[in-house]
Formats: C-alpha cells, structure tokens, sequence
C-alpha cells in the first residue's frame, strides 16, 4: 500500500483526490497539508509541509505557484517522491525542480490525464506517416469563458510533443491570420483558441492532406481526471530512484 | 422553362452549373459568355456579354471581379435579372450593383450553399433565446491551404447574421487571444480560422453555455454546392421584379 | 419570489436543485419532500407530499415512478403547480397528469436543458427547408455504459419533433442496419445508440444532401443543465391557469 | 520509372489514378485493361489481363469481383506483382489469391488510403493504453445512402485491427442496441452505421472513459485518395519478393 501526502488537500483537486482514493486498495493518504483546516477528511492535516511528522512514499501536489518552494525543499531533503501537478511556476522554481531531481524523483507534466498523455505519444507516429505525405497540422483547443491563457498549456505540449519530438523544432505556431493575405506556410502549425461557457478542455489535433483529413479530439468531462493521472503517477513513483520523470513514462511502463 | 445566360461559362463554376442544369426540366442555358471558347457545352458561346445577342430571364454570373462591370452595366440596361455568385468586388462595384437593383432584379450572397443559407436564418432564432440565457458565441471554420483571406467570407456573414440580426450590432469579433492574459469579454465572438490540406469548407458556430454546448455544423463536400444554390436562386429571380434579392429570399419563398 | 417545494430533495436532482437556488433572487424553496432526511438543506423536509404542510406556488419533482402517484393527486387538489421531470412514467400515470391538467398547471418535457429544447423547435425550420431539397436525417446518441435503455428518450423526442412536427409522421425509425443490403430508404430516420465511459449525453441531428451536410449537436457536461431547466419551468409555470405545458412553452415566452 | 499496368482503366477510379500518375515521377502506366475502349488515355488499352503485350513491374486493380479470376491467374504465371483493389471478393478468389502469393508479390488491404491504414496501425497502440485503464470502444461510420452493406468494410476493419491485434479477439461487435434493456457489456464494440446524402465516408473510433473521450477521425473527401494510396502501394511493390503484403508494410516501409 502506497501512503501519500496530499500536499493542498482542502482545495478542489485536493478533495478530488481524496475522495478517489478512499475506494483505492493500492494507495491511501496519510497526511495532508493545507493553510485551512476545515474539513474532516479522515486523515491528519499540517498547516505547511514542514510542520509534516508523517512519513510517506510520496508526495502529491496541487496547490499554487507560492507554496512550491517549501515542497521542493522538503521532498528534496527527506527523499520522498513528489508529483507535482500544480501550474504557473517560474522559470526560478523549474530549474529548483530540476536540480531537486538529482535528490528524489520527481515527476511534473503540463497535463496530467492519462488521454492527453497517451496521444502526445501517439501523435508522433502520426506525424511520422502524414508529414512526409503532405498532410497539414492544426490544433484547436476550447476552453471556458474564465481561462486567462490562450493557447491553452496543453495546446502547447501537444504542439511540442510533434515538433520537437519529429519535426525538428522547424514548425512556426501561428496563433492569428486574419492579418494575413497569403497561402498557409507549409512549416507553421496553426493553434485557435476557443473560449465560451463551462467547458473544461477539447483538444482536437487536426492532419489535414489531399482529400482527406485525421482529427485526433480529446474532450474532458470534469477535472477529476487530473486527479486520476496524479494518482496513477504517484503509484508509479513510489520507490522509483532520483530523477526527473513525466506521465510518458507512466504510460510507457503500462505498455 | 427558365431561359439561363451562363457567364463565365468555361471556368470550373460554369461548368459545374452547365453540368448540372442539363438533366433540370426546369431551367435551360442557352448561351454563354466567355472569353475562351474551347468546348462544345451545347449552346453558343460568346466573348463578351455585350456581344451576347440571346435573349435569356435570368443571367447567372461566376467569373472574378473584373469581367463584373459589363455585366452590371449589360444587366440594368436590357432589364434581365442577375445572380451574381462573383467574390472580391470592391465596394464601387457593389455600390453600381446596388443602382442596378433599382432598375432590374439583383441577388447575391456571400455564400450560395442552401445549407449555409439555411443556418443563416436558423442561428438567428438561436441567439435569441441562448443568448439571454448567458451562451457565448464563437466560430471555427476550416478551409485549404491556398486559401488567401481569414476569416472566411462566410464566417463572416455567419456572425453579421447574428450579430446584425439580433445583437444590436454590439459584439465585437475577436480573432487571436494569444496576446491577452484576461477571461472572455461577454460581447465578442471568437472567430478562428483553421488551414490545411484541400479541406472545401467547414463552418462550425458554437454555443456555449453552463454544463451545455450547442453546435451547428455545415460541411462542404465540393464546389458544386454552389453551383445548386445559384440554378435555385436563378429559378427564383426570373421574372422578379426590380429589387435586391438574397439566397434568404429564395429559402423563405420555398418554406 | 416564488416559493418552490422540492419533491425528491435529497436525490441527486433534488440536491442540484438545492445548490442552484441559493443564488437565485426570484425562487426559494419552502419545503422538500424526501423519505430519507440526512441533511440539513434550510428547509423543512417532509416524508411524503400529503404530509407538508407549507404552502408554495410550484412543485419541482426530480423522484421515481412510484413516487409520482400521491404528488398528482396532491398537486390537483391543492392547485400548486408542478413541473414533472421524473422519467418512466406507465401510460396510467401519463394518463392521469393529462386528467390533472384540466385542474391544475402542469409541465413535463423528455429533457429538461433549455438547448435540447431550443433545438427541437429549431429543427423543424431547419427540416422545411432541407427535406424538400432531398436531405436525409440521422440522429447519433452517446451516453455513459450504464443507461439501460438505447435509443434515448431525448433522442427519441427530436426525432418526433421533426417526424410529427413537419413530415406528417410519414418516415420510420431505423435502428439497425448491419441485416440488410440494400440502399436507404427515403423516407427513414436512422437513430443509432453509442455506449462508453461516463459520457453525460451527446445529441447529433444530421442533415446530409448532396456534397453538403449539416449536424446540431448538443453535449451534456453534467446533470445540473436538467436542473437549470426545471427552476425556469418552475418560474413560468407559478401563476399559471390550469393545463399542460412543455419546455418549449418555456422557451416561447423567452423570446 | 515503375512501370505499371492500370486494370480497369476506363472505370471511375481507373481514370482517377491514370490522372493522378500523369504528374508523377516516379510511375508510369504502360498499358491499360478494360473491355469498354473509348477514350485516348496516352497508353494502350486491351480487352482483358492475357490479351497484353505490355511488359510491366505491377498491375493496379480497380475492377469488380469477376474480372479478378483472370488477372490473379496471369499475375502468378507471368510474375507480375498485383495490387489488387477490388472489393467484395468470394471466399474462394480470397484463397486463390493467397496461393497466388507464394509465386508473386500480391498487396490486398480492406481500405487503400493512407489515412485510414496509419490509424489502423496507431489505434492498436492506443487500446493497449486505453482499455486496460477501462475505456470503452464505439465505431460510428457514416456513408451515402446509395452503400448498400453496413457496417462498411473499413468500420469492421478498423474493429479487427484492434480486437485480433490487441484484445485476443475476445471482444464482440454490437450492431444494435434498441432491443436492450441492459447495461453495456464490457467486452463488446459498439458498431454504428449512418447512411445519408452523398458522405464519401466518414469513420469515428470513439474510446470513452471516465469524464474523458477520445476520438479518432477520419474524414474522406473523394474517392481519389484510394488511388492515392494504390499508387504509393504499386510503387512499394515492384521487385518484391513473393509474398502477401498489406497497406502496413507500405506505411512501415516510410517510417
């Protein structure tokens, strides 16, 4: 049995987390850390990671950019695996992680739904086949009307995940045409932002060619499924040696 | 059986509608105008429309917007109704089009497609009651490669539809959010233009709302959509009085 | 303020409800009817509807069948109003509303969410005009692997909105194709069922001619769009004489 | 310069390809079969397969099922590799044509483009990740209503890709649902069938999950891009050896 620190319990994701655990034989939280302590969640909670006095085999983290750096610092110092979901970190803070990898493994990725991930992996193949064939790519991604960003982060890592992963990092993105009066440059990557309602997050990754098109979408339903990626990443990470790990090798490992 | 000028006869659009008026019992051409003459269509074919010496109902018009002055100039003169399928006219064109209509019959849209023409009138019913209900509107359409404007022409009309016809007018269209860092502002509509392969043209406007969207879809299969829509608008125009006509027109007279 | 008893207020439905209407400044919920009373909701909960003994001006009923006897008896007798939304009701129950409507304000819809509804008035205009230009109409529904039933009712009502609404109920309903070979018939309805994962309820009226094809699809993110739905019944329907209304009664007074 | 033969060259998609090979490089058509002989295709036409003087290093197939007898047997006896496109063989012409290929290159697949063939290839990797994490597989194909078999050839290729390439085959395709009342079985693919309009042919691979769906698209817009894929097949297959090859070993050999 694999014992967590959920490391924001009380906030959304936090909860999210805890309420799937509880019917989960493979992993179970043994302590929590949150500024507020306010709910019974059945297990103790610390105000600040270093206030922590259980011992655990890894950490789980959705919090905010500031509480970061306390974490790092302790997963760094006790050894104790950490997955680190939470988004926005700086430049400063990326590179600590970095260096912290050498210490314990850690485990950070721009998406943490096993859907994402698994077509990150597989749109490379794709890229393989349908480039040398001509084929245009395109991404459209929507999101709800709150979203401050634009392209999403997801957007970006899929777009990456082919770019650099197969096309040498030649491909341009190209966010706005309407400025424009010309043919579609055969090396850029178009990526449009939808913005309206509730929705949670669409992805569809469009190879366009002669005739015919491929469109691999992604739509999720509630954000429970971050929290489902987190988890399986933290089984995963438990007992692993120093290092820096993604959801990719998550999945690989299942393969 | 309506008598049909087709001008621009021997470029692919005029083609396509000699293609297909041929098995139509209604509708007949019987000349064209074109300044290459280098197929036997069935009916004579004459360089210029001020040469044409047939006397026709209806002249149909898909050529590019230089051969359009004569034909405007051609049309008020001799008093024969015009459907005008040519893009890209600069606005002195559609001004001297605008002084035709007071003396003869002329129609033209953006789009000549039933289906986009169609959604036209229907998304109008839809904003009103989603709007109010707090919906957010945006719009992703998809075209080829070659493609020289964004967003498309018919996006465009798509959006005025609504935005003229049941929004005052008060929403802004919003092309890129990749410069913002800011929630959706409630009166824009997003529109996004895809590029890739030889995709003919998709349309989506979507609606989105709490917990629900509402998306309507128009696909387009080839070019020959166009050419359906001007034979109806040229059935429908012959005998019209003098006026302005668009494909709206033609839909509500067959409702 | 419209005061609202909630029939079934601790289900699922009934909870939604709850949440929904604490923000909402023109409805209060009075009074909750639920055999089973665990929480503390702010209002007082009865065992049965014979039982309260609070006054209101409309019922929003989310139960099951069983439940559904003693509320029209009650909601006949005591003239509140009440919005229906409990599904599988026997032909006796459905039977016996009708009789109660010539007492009393009664409403009742296959789907509750104001898009589904908005749509099924919107089809109609849309199959004026496509049907007679030699359109075929599909429906694809998707919903999560526990539905039992398939196709759904609401997939089931968009049809007949279009069927009885515009073609004379002259086209039959196909749900399977895989046993014959041969062409499509005209004048049919193909209705095809998916089943995955957790998927809330997806809705795809195609319309498909020649090289063009027009989908509305609406998708479902969660349950509590049935609920937005009911409290704007519940809103239109206090005050209201006697008779039986449907959510697009809802959506006419809207616009 | 491949030298290929173009049997039934006077057909839809024999003309197709002799348009497509016209500009290319890389091939040529020496020689064409067909018993109707009306129009100058550049090359000469004869009657059948055994009246052709032409040398060549492959035979493109697009004919019907009763011209095939002739063309395998003359494949195997002079040699000549056969990509053989033709649908709807009998059982027997399948065995003849797998004894053909222990003395000559023969190439069959269900769906020549390479679309659909790099999707078959890539889904394969995807249900390994996917349904282990308990996602469920749709099919929703969609075709003009003039097909007269349903589900089509590639919806059921697709499925086999997946269930004998991934699932041991244990999996069983559910043409039909609205006879049920039951939850979905976990071991079933759903298969649907949409018929309408001209659709040259659509295919979904739908793999649902808890709060996430992901879709594989692929969309085709002519029928040319079957002569597309026949023509990259035929230039793969000159000088092999012996042997059956499908569309795979055309796309692994690009890779």
């Amino acid at each position: 049995m694999v014992r967590a620190i959920m490391h924001g319990c009380n906030g959304h994701m936090g909860q999210v987390i805890t309420g799937l655990i509880k019917d989960d034989p493979e992993i179970e939280i043994v302590a929590g850390v949150d500024p507020v302590d306010c709910r019974d969640n059945g297990y103790p909670v610390f105000p600040s990671i270093d206030k922590c006095t259980v011992e655990a085999d890894v950490i789980i983290d959705f919090t905010s950019a500031k509480a970061v750096d306390g974490l790092i610092a302790y997963s760094a110092e006790k050894k104790v695996p950490v997955v680190l979901c939470t988004t926005g970190l700086s430049e400063e803070q990326l590179k600590s992680l970095e260096e912290a990898s050498s210490q314990v493994a850690v485990l950070r990725s721009a998406n943490m739904s096993l859907g994402i991930n698994m077509l990150m992996k597989i749109l490379q193949d794709a890229a393989k086949i349908l480039v040398p064939a001509g084929f245009d790519i395109e991404i459209v991604e929507k999101h709800h009307n709150r979203k401050l960003d634009a392209p999403s982060g997801t957007a970006l890592a899929l777009a990456d995940a082919i770019n650099d992963g197969v096309l040498d990092g030649e491909y341009e993105y190209k966010y706005d045409r309407s400025q424009d009066h010309k043919k579609r440059e055969k090396k850029e990557i178009g990526i449009s932002a939808v913005r309206g309602g509730t929705i949670v997050g669409d992805h569809d990754v469009i190879f366009a060619g002669t005739d015919e098109v491929i469109t691999f979408s992604h739509t999720a339903y509630s954000r429970a499924i971050f929290g489902k990626g987190a988890i399986q990443a933290a089984k995963y990470l438990a007992g692993k040696p120093a290092g820096f790990y993604h959801m990719s090798d998550v999945i690989n490992a299942q393969v």
